[in-house]
């Protein structure tokens, strides 16, 4: 049997465990709820004793755990800096060394979309290429920057923050202080909240059909969904497809990249985001072939973020 | 003595030669007019000539020479692609090669603005850094990108085109074939067309006097003068330094350098321009300490082109 290295994703709500090979191969897998408010240690307690059963299901230890958490980490020091989807109690936790006496093996940690850019450069999408943008459209947007076959983490593992980019000077606040960051106009969130505007205001009676009224029910997908009757929402999607084209745009203007691969929830609305995305980075990228870079859907899709645990817990360095 | 190396900056008006040592001392230089409508090859030829009269002055050939020029080139090949600002004759010409002929030595091309970079990053502000962006505003906006201290080319040398970055949606047209380009809010020449526009408009008393009502001579420089005295002057000045800050905000977030570094003739309105990026860089950067980026005006000046131009002869690979 070839050596077993353990993943984990630390979710707001629900954290993945799983166990697999330098393949990126998933052998064994299990999701435990996150109950953040129990604290980290409680949390960390119960993550190491996940992985153990999981060890014992396989019968043999991994030699080394990935773990990728929502927000930003000191990478080399293993500590949990600014976790704002878990409580403030995450802050500063060396949440690296505690999970490695729970698990008796080295723990590595690394903010969760950056390691989902690591799921897709070592065993999705990005396997063939030397540079390479992923976003994940969610909740929030982040991102992760591949240059030279390497991830960019810069001195504090924040690079690749990219749906921080201000797109809209005069946008929205944010939840990060800024203002008219990409996040505030294009995010999973950003698009429910236009598409239940839009249902309060009576201007989409095909989403309102589909919630039954219900604006906690709202998503980009039912948005989607609706969009094919409701002219306002199939508006709403392609102005935050216009959006997130600014900023893939912009990325590629700067580090002309390979390969774009865009992930999250938002993204699994498919070809009516991409194709109208492709036509506009079209428009504002001139400087090089634009379609020299392209612009595709996440090859691991959720997993994306265990399989980069399990690459960056397989790494030699 | 040591291996000599020439360096060539191709500009839209002049051309500066030189030759220097692979400390970045430079030895000989000679400037000349571009005179680009004679077409290439006339102008490669007295390039040519003007680095052999140089080499007669040192008594000693170069090993190699680097050349940068106003545009997009294909860098492995040596043929220029895409130079605006001279003529269109100068579009896929085998530029390297036709000028190794005349200079019996190895000639090496690179857009100009990436080889600033090259120069600050070998020569100046960046020899301390690990990863550096560098923009110069000008006529134009260009720039480069330092990652793990290696210039990011791109596939076709195209990478660090950060004034063509999208940051007015819905802004002015750009040369480029966009709209709302960085290039078409805090130019030189954006900065100078508002400049111009106040003067007409009767709100720049003090730009008029310094220009003598002349339009023709209007420049970021003397309308950093005018601002003392013309409110609205220094209204224009300001709002090009926040659309500055927003492109530095923006690849600041993508890949968290060490150093961004500013050149170009707008950068000379040093303190009243910087003080403002820097204040709005803060603003816009909330994911890191924005305060870990050192935003600062380039060392080498305009020579930064010409000792990135010997850095490139001088490299081995």
């Amino acid at each position: 049997m070839s050596d077993l290295f353990a993943g984990v994703d630390l979710g707001g709500t629900s954290i993945k465990c799983v166990l697999g090979d330098e393949q990126g191969k998933i052998l064994f897998r299990k999701s435990i709820p996150t109950e953040s408010h129990a604290g980290p240690e409680a949390v960390l307690s119960r993550i190491g004793q996940a992985i153990n059963e999981l060890t014992h299901d396989a019968g043999c230890k991994p030699i080394g755990l990935g773990m990728g958490v929502p927000g930003l980490v000191d990478v080399p020091l293993g500590i949990t800096r600014f976790l704002p989807n878990l409580t403030t109690h995450w802050y500063d936790i060396p949440a690296a060394g505690i999970l490695a006496k729970h698990v008796n093996c080295p723990v590595r940690l690394l903010n969760d979309v950056r390691m989902a850019t690591l799921g897709e450069l070592v065993f999705g999408r990005g396997k063939t290429v030397d540079s390479m943008v992923f976003i994940a459209i969610g909740t929030g947007i982040g991102g992760g920057i591949v240059i030279d076959g390497k991830l960019r983490l810069g001195p504090v593992g924040a690079a690749g923050e990219l749906g921080h980019q201000t797109i809209a000077p005069d946008g929205p606040p944010c939840g990060c202080g800024n203002h008219g960051c990409l996040e505030t106009l294009a995010s999973g969130t950003a698009l429910a909240a236009a598409g239940i505007r839009l249902m309060l205001m009576g201007l989409a009676p095909g989403l309102h059909t589909l919630v039954g009224g219900d604006a906690n029910l709202v998503t980009s997908e039912l948005m989607a969904e609706a969009a094919r009757q409701d002219v306002p929402v199939m508006d709403a999607i392609m102005q935050a497809a216009d959006f997130l084209a600014i900023g893939v745009a912009n990325v590629m203007v700067a580090i002309h990249p390979d390969l774009v691969v865009l992930g999250g929830g938002v993204a699994n609305m498919g070809d009516l985001l991409f194709d109208r995305i492709r036509t506009q980075v079209r428009q504002r990228v001139r400087m090089f072939p634009a379609e020299s870079v392209r612009i595709e859907p996440s090859d691991l899709g959720s997993d994306a973020g265990i399989m980069g645990a399990i690459a960056l817990a397989a790494q030699k360095d």
